[in-house]
Order: C-alpha cells, then sequence, then structure tokens
C-alpha cells in the first residue's frame, strides 16, 4: 500500500491561481522517446524493462533523491494506481496496463514522469489556477535535465518522434481544467464547445468515462503538436481559455442579475442534501459539488471554502475512497463510504 | 383580522389518539336543516339571515358563552376564512361562498357549526388520532341540545331531511386522515382504493384541490348515510381503518426489512432539503414531510417530533402563511416564506 499523497493537498486542489473561480487548474505534458529503442508498443518486455532500468539509475542524476518517490506500476495495487490517477499524477492508461512501467511523482506532486506510458518518457506538471508559464517552466528545466543524459528520439524535420502522429513535433499537451456551471445553465456550453472543435482542441469531462462532463466540470487541450512551436501552442490554449473564461464570467453575471434566487436555492438545497444523504454516486455528488462551487464563487453561499470543495471532487473518486476506508468496497459500500465522508466533511445535519 | 387560532395548536395536531403514527385526525359531521326554513339553495337572503340570527340567538343557551368565537362569514377577511378551512374547522364551500353564512367554532377547537354551509347546520368535532366514539359522543351532545331549542327537518321515514340526497338519514359523515406512505411507496395504495370505492367510501387528498393526495396523506369517509344507524356507520368506517392501518403497517414492517436504508437516505435528504431551501411549493413541502414523518414514525429518525411534523403540515398551507407573515404573498412569495418558515423551525442549516 503506498499511501504518502492520500492525506496531502495537491498542488491543484488550492483553489489559488488566476481566475481560480473558473480555471481548476493548468497541466502541460511533453511525450518523448529514447533513442535506440523502438516504440513502446513494439518494444519487447526486455526493451521496457532496460528503458525503466535506465530511468532508475539516470534520475538520482536529474533530480534530488529526497524529492520524489519512485512506483513500479507492476507491484502496486489497482486502488493506488487509481488513486494516483485521481490525483492527475497518472494517466488512465498507465494505471490500467499491464508490464514493466514505472512513475517518478514529485514528493509535492508538482510533477511527474511515466515511463512506458505511450510513449517511454510522459513528463507533466500540474498547478492550481490558469498559469501555463509556470508549469512550462518546471516541465521545461526538467526536460532539459532529461535530455542532458539520455538521448531522445528526435529528427530536425518533424522534432520529436512519438509512438502517435498526434504528438510528433513538440510533444506538448496543454491542458485546462474548467469549471462552467454558468454557460451550462445558460445553455451556451454548445456552442463554446463548437467553437473549440474547429480549433483542433479537446473537450473532455474529468473523472468521467470518455468525453462525459460531470458537475460542469471540463478539460481542454490541444489536439495537434506538430509545426508550431511550444510557446506557439500555449499561446493558442491560453487565448482560448481567456475567451471561455470571459464567457463564463458573463453568463454569470447575467445569472446574478435574471436569476440568483434560482441560483441560491439551488445550492442551499445541494448542499443541505450533501449534509443530510445517507447513500450518494459520485456523479450526484459531482453535480451537486458544482452547484454549491458556482454559489461560493459569486459570493451566494459563504461556505464551504473553494479548497474544501476542490478536495471533496478528489476525495468522493472510487480509489480515494477505498483508500481512506482501508479496504475494497464495492459500488453501493463505496455510495455509503462517500455520503458518509461528505456529512463528516461538510458539518452533519441534524 | 381575526387571529386567536393562529398561534395554537389544533387537537388534531398534538400526534397522540390511538394509531397516531397513521391516523392523522378523527371527524365526524352531522348535517342538520332547520324545520319551517326552505333549504338554502332555495332559501332567499332574508331566510338566511333570520336563520343566522336564530342561531346567534340560541347559542348562548346551548354553549357556554366564553367557550366559543361566533364568526361572521361576510366580515371575515378571505384569508382569515382560509385559515379556518385549513385548520378543518370550516369547509372550503363555506370558505368560499357568498351571502349571510356564519361560524360558531369552539375556542380549543374541539368542534365547530357552520351556519348556512350546504345545509343550514353543519356541525362536527375533530380530534387526534383514531377516535371516533370521542368526537362523537362531542357533536352527539351539542346535537342534542341544539336539537332541544331547535325544530329540525326530520322525517319518520326518512331521518333528517339534506339539501343533498347524500346525506339524508343521520346526516353524518365519518372522515377519517391517514398518512398512508409506506403503501404508497409499495404500490399497494391502488389496490386498498379500489377496495374503498367497492364499500361506498370517499378518499380525498387533505389540502390538495379535488382528489389530488399530497404527501400521501389520505382522507376516507363515508359516502352514504341512509339506511343504518349513527353507530353501524362508525362501526364501518372503523373496521375499513383498521385494514387499510393494518396495511400500511404490514408494508412499513417489509419497507424496515427490506429496504430501511432507502427510507433512511430518503428521509436524511427530505430534511436537509427542508433545513436548507430558499424557495418551495406546499405540494413539494408536503412530500418531503411526509418523507419525514415515516422515518421518525418508524424511529429510524430521531428528530422532528411528530407534533411539530403535524404542525409544519399545516401552517406551510397559504392562509397559515399570510397571517404568519401579517401580509398578503404571491405564490412566489408564499413560496420563500414557507422556505423561510421550514428552516427556522426545523433548525437552519448551514
Amino acid at each position: 500500500m503506498f499511501t504518502p499523497f492520500l492525506h496531502q493537498l495537491g498542488p491543484w486542489l488550492r483553489g489559488d491561481g488566476a481566475v481560480s473561480d473558473i480555471v481548476i487548474s493548468s497541466r502541460i505534458r511533453l511525450a518523448r522517446n529514447i533513442s535506440g529503442f523502438p516504440f513502446k508498443s513494439k518494444a519487447s518486455e526486455e526493451d521496457r524493462q532496460q528503458i525503466e532500468e535506465l530511468l532508475h539509475q539516470m534520475m538520482p542524476k536529474i533530480l534530488d533523491e529526497n524529492s520524489y518517490y519512485e512506483l513500479d506500476m507492476e507491484t502496486l495495487s489497482p486502488v493506488d494506481r487509481h488513486l494516483l490517477q485521481e490525483r492527475q499524477l497518472i494517466s488512465r492508461d498507465i494505471a490500467d496496463a499491464e508490464g514493466p512501467r514505472a512513475a517518478f511523482i514529485a514528493k509535492d506532486e508538482s510533477f511527474s514522469i511515466m515511463v512506458n506510458e505511450e510513449d517511454h518518457l510522459r513528463m507533466q506538471s500540474l498547478t492550481s489556477g490558469l498559469d501555463l508559464s509556470k508549469v512550462w517552466n518546471i516541465i521545461n528545466q526538467l526536460d532539459d535535465k532529461v535530455e542532458s543524459l539520455i538521448p531522445y528520439a528526435f529528427s530536425p524535420e518533424l522534432g520529436y518522434l512519438t509512438a502517435c502522429p498526434t504528438n510528433v513535433g513538440t510533444g506538448l499537451r496543454v491542458s485546462v481544467m474548467l469549471h462552467l456551471p454558468a454557460v451550462t445553465i445558460s445553455q451556451e456550453i454548445e456552442k463554446v464547445f463548437r467553437g473549440l472543435q474547429k480549433l483542433n482542441l479537446a473537450v473532455r469531462g474529468i473523472y468521467g468515462e470518455g468525453s462525459q462532463a460531470l458537475g460542469d466540470f471540463y478539460q481542454i487541450s490541444n489536439q495537434i503538436t506538430l509545426g508550431r512551436s511550444e510557446e506557439e501552442l500555449m499561446q493558442q490554449v491560453r487565448e482560448i481559455v481567456d475567451r471561455i473564461v470571459q464567457y463564463e464570467q458573463k453568463a454569470r453575471e447575467s445569472l446574478m442579475h435574471d436569476d440568483k434566487n434560482s441560483v441560491y436555492d439551488r445550492a442551499s438545497r445541494a448542499l443541505g442534501i450533501l449534509q443530510s444523504a445517507r447513500t450518494m454516486s459520485s456523479e450526484e455528488a459531482m453535480h451537486l459539488l458544482s452547484s454549491v462551487r458556482l454559489a461560493v464563487n459569486l459570493g451566494i453561499l459563504e461556505v464551504p471554502a473553494i479548497p474544501l470543495i476542490n478536495e471533496l471532487l478528489l476525495y468522493i473518486q472510487p480509489a480515494h475512497l477505498q483508500r481512506l476506508n482501508n479496504s475494497e468496497l464495492s459500488v453501493p459500500e463505496r455510495d455509503l463510504a462517500r455520503a458518509e465522508f461528505l456529512r463528516r466533511k461538510l458539518g452533519e445535519h441534524p
């Protein structure tokens, strides 16, 4: 069992950073492959073990040995892997895969390096609010250090070579997690998303399978990494996020003007249900927490604080719930544990 | 403005009496007409004034003068009339009618006499729980006293004559108000009601227009008063109520056995919403209070006490809400006032 992160608030839960009422977190990941090895899909188990061993040897030269955990995905339990995935420290793919694979994760959760994900290396940094420069600086420095010791697969024409052509070039993906309850209520969200697709940006929900967005939380990211510089790619996402943020801000202003009582009523009821239900699915919990988060950000509700709401959004997920309860739980058991956890954290009533 | 009853708990709100977990209240009313006057539908305004005057003169000889209020329906405000109706002290018909009409109401709300309702006199008594003997004794004594001073329209063959043929004979209607959430959940309620119709018993909701039952509260009463003695009519209703009570008790036992967690979850959420909503219709409030009342009666919830729940069921009605707020309120204003009242009485949260 791997517990270090369980009782710590990750950097994207703090609820600070720019426009953190709308932007939950900013993330950048780089896809890299090591010269001299086949891409992972073609690599033998021995190749992958060698890659893992190479990183194991090199990492103390790249990072302060006390600053990170090295985690062997093959020996880590499924629930622990899913816990890391819920914290956005590893991908769903590497959590669910088999064979030699590992993750190096900063103790403060500010960055992580996956080994033998789709590419040999996937490096990412994550922070609260909208701050692409910060995550870029962290991940760029890390990338430089790794590259100084490990030869990357690189083509002067194409840039960094990756297992999937959509990542060729910079290997960079910028992802911004947004809370968009007001444009959802005002039914403008479809318009926003149609605009994003034209710009080759992908929209996903968080936690939900596939693209299903739960509780008005959405993640947008660039689709194409080729033919543009890292700075251009970040600038494109930044501009579009700014536009979506403006949409959401306008929709929130309209709500406050036209329908404040409904927002207040909906959020008060949501909080009342969160404080009193005896069983609750994660879908329902995310919807209710979304209503509460909107009202707190609009100043309609005074409590709970945003960092607590962000924390709850994470800890109601299956792996976190099971690790908090120190046991494997079936879906109905999780629903009971989730309701109990929410009541305890939000103040049980009566 | 007529306020005496506003801050007093009527006798049917106490939540005591036999099987009061299922039977809210028992009521008996007698329809009587005064010999020498046409039935009300044929009576002139002068006739009706004379009837009212006659009762005004006689009442001090029938009742202790300090034990009742004499209320002129023509001068009482509509909201005060509806308040009396919500307390089951007068009928909707007399509340909404026009012309000379009055009500004599016991200060302790144990009985009332309506003058110029559908019949010249409608006398009724009401108590908490299942206790037909008690209300019969009260109303029978009252009837005897009235009859000793005022000649009733009576036929040796038919019995007491009434404006509507369904009341001819004893002029007696027995009504029992029931809370039947478990047979409603188990979907046996339709079966119960089909059985009642075969037995010529009527089923109505309380407060709801017509037969719409709100919050699983139902009122059953005999349809026919002819050809049977008062004791037989009461016995018939008593036996059927006993049977319905047994159905409900069995359905509650099954719920406790098979689905206790759902009952607990539903009731906890209902209480959470009642304690937190900022606006609420009376329909929703009655449904939520019904869930809470069931759980308290099953010992699943410890609070709120049954008398408080019964009180809330009454005070969330439009006229009570408006009188508590000392002003006429539109429907949206009432919904706000209702939610505010419920939060205050149940303990606001957070």
